[in-house]
């Protein structure tokens, strides 16, 4: 027996980058416009900033917390089983909430233990006594963090756990030996990285799929993690879609992820953006313009552990390859 | 403290497809040549003829026990951990041999169990009680194999364990929980298909890799998993390299495999094939060559579950996403 896919709302609002000054007027704002689904993390470092943007729209009446869905993401650097739950209660502490609708293993990656006093958040840790530099890993493996976050689950701080970044091995793997099943998977999807057998993958395993990096490159451009002329928005396929129905580029791309069953996390801090993107469930892409753009897929990857870490912090940390 | 490096042999013989009746006289005519690697698996459904040309071999004097490295693999339906010890040991006295050198998991799925009275072996094993079809897999986390794998290392059957077609991930997450690391990882390599990363990956952990496939497509063409066009040994870098050295394409191909630090386990059932793949290890490929070959890469898999199992079993199977 299969779960039933989890009520995950479509369209949700990717907190990553979105400035710690803007943050909270922003998630009000995007409460006030109708997104009933905020993407954080840890480690996007904003969580406090984004908890006042959700007390702000509670107390406004926008919505009701249980209307809310609110996702949070387990840290590197909290995978060993006795740092699962401080984790979480840092992020509701911050969040303001007492519960979160998802909690994520963000990444397959277990890092050397930051305390909070030392640095929070942690980051992709860089060790200032190690002269040699790098990441410090720790071994935990992701089932130990994976029973620590279906005890979250048992004592109801969590309605659904899930991971990101990992492939079908590993969620087959996590699959075989859980007590409580993931219930959502988040990963990088875009025209250029359709990953379409992992997809179907969590279809067939009734597991919810989120897109993050919708839309693809601009994210990375100013982080010299893509170049400017790997836009999937100036495709044809997308623009002839764009000029058929009368949107933008953007809303096409989001419309693709939420037509083949993802749910979508677009960031922006641009307010008048904010409505943009949460209007796509109102129109529909013909299965040849879905075909054309999902032909779009190239295997182009730009949030990849194993090629920034290296740049960024002298660390070789393949875990796609 | 890494271990050292396993001394395994850096040409081996393949013995994938090697049909019975000619199973026992290669064997024995390859130790004769000077073969003291044979890379053999439960699921290859020759290991009574393997064992019958080791004995041979032994019997006319061409080594000693000691001398060679033989490997067999733990098949997809006896991973559970009750199961992994009798299958050993029924590849053992196929074999008649009372230890291995190297013990692999073969494939990182876990499938149902299947007696041995009922099929033996039992391939990607399809139910005939089954109207649908398809494959039927089993609950069983790599993680328990893997521990009943160290139980046989403890005993002393196996002086080595390791891994077949896992990635990065994987491999990581295995190092984080075990108490006796993988020895080898063996995984297709060929130009079309460097993985470089993950060569890099086994090289920091000091796990020995070692290429199935070496020479690409040529196992595949029949079986309608690669096509003619696809073969690596008719390229130019390939070519040239052969011509400037007077060797064989193919010696070029294991010539590679070897140089960049991996072994190879090139199959062959011709009997004058064997003494052209053994010598590779008196020559050298200069670096532009080196480089030239591994630039061919083009991510081409041949030997994936996730497409070669929905055509022949129903059955959805992907690993490698």
């Amino acid at each position: 027996m299969l779960p039933r896919m989890t009520p995950i709302p479509p369209v949700g609002l990717g907190l990553w980058k979105v400035p710690n000054a803007a943050a909270a007027g922003l998630v009000a704002e995007a409460v006030r416009l109708g997104y009933r689904h905020l993407d954080s993390a840890c480690d996007y470092g904003n969580e406090a900033e984004v908890g006042d943007g959700i007390g702000a729209a509670l107390a406004a009446g926008h919505c009701r917390r249980e209307d809310l869905w609110v996702t949070s993401k387990l840290w590197n650097t909290y995978h060993a089983a006795g740092h699962v739950r401080p984790a979480l209660d840092r992020s509701l502490a911050d969040l303001k909430l007492d519960y979160l609708d998802l909690y994520l293993i963000h990444f397959p990656i277990a890092q050397a233990f930051v305390p909070f006093e030392t640095r929070y958040p942690p980051g992709w840790f860089f060790d200032p006594a190690d002269s040699a530099g790098g990441m410090r890993f720790a071994p935990v493996p992701l089932a130990e963090t994976w029973r620590a976050m279906e005890d979250l689950h048992a004592a109801g701080r969590v309605k659904h756990i899930g991971v990101c970044n990992v492939g079908t091995a590993q969620l087959r793997d996590l699959l075989a030996g859980c007590r409580v099943r993931p219930a959502v998977l988040q990963i990088e999807l875009h025209p250029y990285l359709t990953q379409e057998k992992l997809v179907r993958f969590c279809r067939a395993e009734g597991i919810a799929v989120t897109a993050f990096s919708p839309l693809g490159a601009p994210s990375y451009v100013p982080l010299g993690m893509a170049t400017p002329d790997e836009s999937v928005m100036t495709e044809p396929a997308v623009a002839a879609a764009a000029t058929r129905l009368g949107k933008t580029p953007a809303q096409v791309l989001l419309r693709w992820g939420v037509q083949r069953g993802t749910a979508v996390v677009p960031k922006t801090s641009r307010a008048e953006r904010l409505a943009e993107n949460l209007a796509v469930l109102d129109f529909t892409l013909t299965e040849a313009e879905m075909a054309a753009i999902s032909a779009l897929d190239r295997g182009r990857r730009f949030n990849d552990p194993g090629v920034f870490a290296e740049a960024a912090f002298n660390t070789f940390c393949p875990i796609y390859e």
